[in-house]
């Protein structure tokens, strides 16, 4: 089983963490598109990439440190059908005291173009205290070093 | 806010657990129908409120037993749409040495008539020996008495 | 089969449509809350009830015009979990050219809180021309009226 | 963006349509499990491809003629969790007067194991009549032209 290789495309240069995911069927509603909640999977699961590459996911790793997400918006720019193979992309666009916001893309390789963008605010909560936390200096140099430069 | 009440069919008389959902827009699909996916969702959450009654959700009440899902199975019998508000039962059916076996069925009140029947096998397993283990008497017991019947 | 009567909190004055939906056990994560996809899930079953009462839904009844998703925002406040009974409120804040923009913001009777809230904004298409339209002066008319204040 | 290429298991080689899906981290719940309800989701996904393969889809080649999902079921053979890479499959294994019946098979590839194992049956629709229908011998030929032997 093996799938074609799919060229980066130019709109997703900078992105550190980049995912392949087969559009299903049954992703679509009733109007024949996929349904908006589907993105939000899409870039769900781009995030816990990239998640996965600084490293935040092991709350033991990281002092009982972990992130919550406060936010996350979508501009659909163009519908999605089935069937596709889409492209998803996150990165950080800014750090601030209390979390990092990530930028969001989904490319349609069938469209040959970007379908979606939007961001998330990852918000550091402290699981033991049970409460919001300082973004860690630690997690600040892993986020810079994947992304390749400081912020 | 206040639904209205709806009178319980005689389709759905033995059923000691009966959940009533409004089918959302959003789960139909591309065929404008709800999906298929959505009627094992339906069921598990009637199953979820008949393991509360039965006192089967909570490991530390049961010895570290809890049930696994080991079989399910729907008969569609007429396609649900939005809008509509579904009833859907869940009662044991059979007692064996590791499992009890539930029967479902999905009413629709729109249509007055039953969308689907199923069955799921509930598995009882030993999260602590991580094994599968017998059906323990007093689990036993509880069926028959919310059932109101021995098995 | 009865539902109990919820009153109607006074965060959701406003909001000329609003539905209730009981969480369902599936719909949380592996973080045993419920999924941040579920929460568009619920905006988008509001704005659908929302979207009938300005009688937006049916192309033919407005020369081919519909609504299409061009944006969507959530800011998650409180986490939700099974069980709870939730009211989700969809209404108008703006109008613009070419859309409407909807306020949307769901309540836990559970928790007694706003756990989220959003805004999503409805472009107008032009299905037989295949293109962005201009806002009709009777969809105006008809949202002004829904909400019981002018714009 | 490229995949490993997976070596196909022996456990599907005897299945026409075979899909590969990355399992998302937002597809668990709260037992930390794939959710039940994705199962049939993957199995779909397969079937789908399965009917484009036998030209089953396009309702205007088969006289008005199209599937509807009569009845499934599914054996849980190991859990699923993210993540992995799985392979679904989907075959005939028997025609029958108004419906062909098919298998459907899970693999994971991390755990190199059969995970679920299902049927469905595909039951044949006449849209223009509004009724069941015999399943043709055009569609007999396919399947057996796409299965590489006679029922």
């Amino acid at each position: 089983m093996s799938q074609q290789t799919i060229p980066m495309p130019e709109n997703l240069r900078d992105y550190p963490a980049i995912i392949q995911i087969n559009v299903q069927w049954g992703e679509m509603d009733a109007y024949q598109h996929v349904n908006n909640t589907v993105f939000f999977r899409y870039f769900e699961s781009a995030r816990i990439v990239y998640l996965e590459k600084i490293q935040f996911v092991d709350l033991n790793q990281n002092g009982g440190l972990g992130p919550i997400l406060g936010h996350t918006q979508c501009k659909f720019i163009r519908p999605l059908t089935y069937p596709d193979t889409i492209l998803v992309g996150a990165r950080t666009s800014e750090l601030r005291d209390d979390r990092f916001v990530m930028d969001l893309k989904i490319y349609s390789t069938q469209q040959q173009a970007v379908a979606a963008v939007g961001t998330a605010d990852m918000v550091i909560f402290d699981y033991r205290q049970n409460r919001k936390a300082a973004l860690p200096d630690s997690l600040r140099a892993r986020i810079s070093e994947v992304e390749g430069r400081s912020f």
